[in-house]
């Protein structure tokens, strides 16, 4: 198979775009794509101050080299867990493309805090570890933008992600969460800033191709506790149908958006309604909650531990 | 595994049920989850006039005898399509269960109307075979029901029938189908009768076990024109999900059924629109047509063939 731009030998074939590319030329594909997604769904406006929510893993670095190279300066944000080799591992991977970019990334060091890791933490509130961290990184993305004044927060999250958790949304109707996901949220449905996932109509296959080819030095094992968790079944599933019918996932997202921005026009309960936003503000740190003390500073006091919330800075 | 009615060994476990039966209170149970399907979703009224689409299969001989035990008595309606063995055995396994409950049924022979088979037909139409079944079906279930004065048209679609197709739809966001499936259709939605899917809830296995248990001898082979039809890939899937988790495609199939319903009572484009529904009549037979001639006598005219639409009647 030949690059279709330039003849040369491809790299690499998309059979849901039905075309092939060498490497330089998929590079040119592929930021291209990201372009034309954030400036269709406005992703990223001239005068916003985007920050990146980085892991590590291939989505995050890429999408951070990506807007560096797109002329889009961003700091990065880091939730260190505590999980042994894969956390310290995955920071050294992030400071290594922060030198690179020259860019400042704020690190937030669950261990230093909590005087825990994520798995002790989870096991003191009885809750499942994946739960107790999106509680914890919701509320350190919220304070790292009011704090150091970002008005965006930006996350890696790939077509391969977005379709697996739509699948199980879906086939179970979690209205909870089934009309909420989209390719950004506005401040208030985000509370306090924006957010927004330029990578959403990317599959995983092309940004690691993306990061490969780039040279990116990232962490390949995926977060030790998403082992056997449903959206890999998911994934598995939409990756056969994918195989099947090249251009499936992308169907799949982009029908929903559609259909989304349609049901949004209409008068009823679709996205996050105005009532299911805190107005409620925690009485120790003054952050969103759902009333009285938010999980963070619950979290905290059932630990023992005085308030703090602070950031390493490196870079 | 014991019966969790009497106690005796059990002859089936129904694992998205928590629960298992003997033979008898198998039966019992499953006559009662379709009799409170007919009620909470008013599928059957006592004033209706119903007719069963019957096509030699579990599903379809199932209801038409489950009906009968209700004492809601209805007549069969059988398509023909001269697909050689497999349509004469489904006919005598059809005669078989209108004398035992002594119903009368009504048969369309394809190839005595359209001098072929429905092969021989959809080359002609240059449409694939399903597609010119879908066609003739709708027309002579639709014809039957005003010939013959039926009001109430039922099919046999049993849950897995109806978590594929929906699965499909949503996979590809197929608006002209996704919103507008459902357990019954008004009059004007269906065109002429309303339709209803009494074995929406019930899974294939469940209704395999009833027909089995209730001795029906029903054909078992599927038609020979939907093998690697997508809906089998879909089926498996959810067979897959189902057996990881049971109650999943029940699931899957409810929370559509209350999203459905929660949007129709919202303004805008939500289940069949009256612009949707043909107020033009065929010129030649006086059917809905979607303008001009209808499909079945465009049919009729390319074969040279005048018009006719007899059936056979049985019993």
């Amino acid at each position: 198979m030949k690059c279709r731009i330039c003849g040369e030998p491809a790299s690499i074939s998309l059979r849901s775009h039905k075309t092939a590319f060498c490497d330089t030329h998929f590079i040119t594909f592929f930021e291209k794509r990201v372009h034309t997604t954030v400036r269709r769904y406005d992703l990223i406006r001239s005068d916003d101050r985007p920050v990146v929510a980085v892991s590590g893993g291939k989505d995050s670095l890429s999408l951070w080299l990506l807007l560096t190279r797109m002329g889009i300066a961003a700091d990065g944000v880091y939730v260190d867990l505590g999980i042994g080799d894969y956390s310290r591992v995955s920071l050294e991977k992030i400071k290594a493309v922060a030198d690179t970019i020259g860019r400042k990334v704020f690190i937030f060091h669950v261990p230093g805090i909590f005087q825990k890791d994520i798995r002790e933490i989870a096991k003191v509130l009885r809750r499942a570890p994946c739960s107790a961290c999106g509680m914890i990184k919701r509320y350190v993305m919220n304070r790292i933008c009011v704090e150091k004044g970002y008005d965006l927060l930006l996350t890696g999250h790939n077509l391969d992600d977005e379709a697996a958790a739509l699948f199980g949304n879906i086939l179970y109707w979690k209205r909870e969460y089934l009309w909420k996901k989209d390719i950004s949220l506005d401040e208030d449905e985000g509370h306090l800033s924006r957010k927004a996932k330029p990578f959403f109509l990317c599959s995983e296959r092309e940004v690691a191709a993306y990061a490969i080819i780039s040279g990116i030095d990232y962490i390949y094992e995926e977060c030790p506790f998403s082992k056997g968790a449903k959206t890999i079944t998911y994934k598995n599933i939409l990756g056969n149908l994918e195989e099947a019918s090249p251009g499936t996932k992308l169907m799949f997202i982009k029908g929903y958006l559609k259909e989304l921005k349609e049901m949004k026009q209409r008068p009823g309960r679709t996205g996050i309604q105005p009532d299911e936003i805190s107005r409620e503000y925690c009485e120790v740190c003054g952050y969103p909650s759902g009333g009285g003390m938010c999980g963070y500073c619950r979290t905290l006091q059932k630990l023992e531990i005085p308030y703090s919330a602070e950031f390493e800075e490196y870079g």
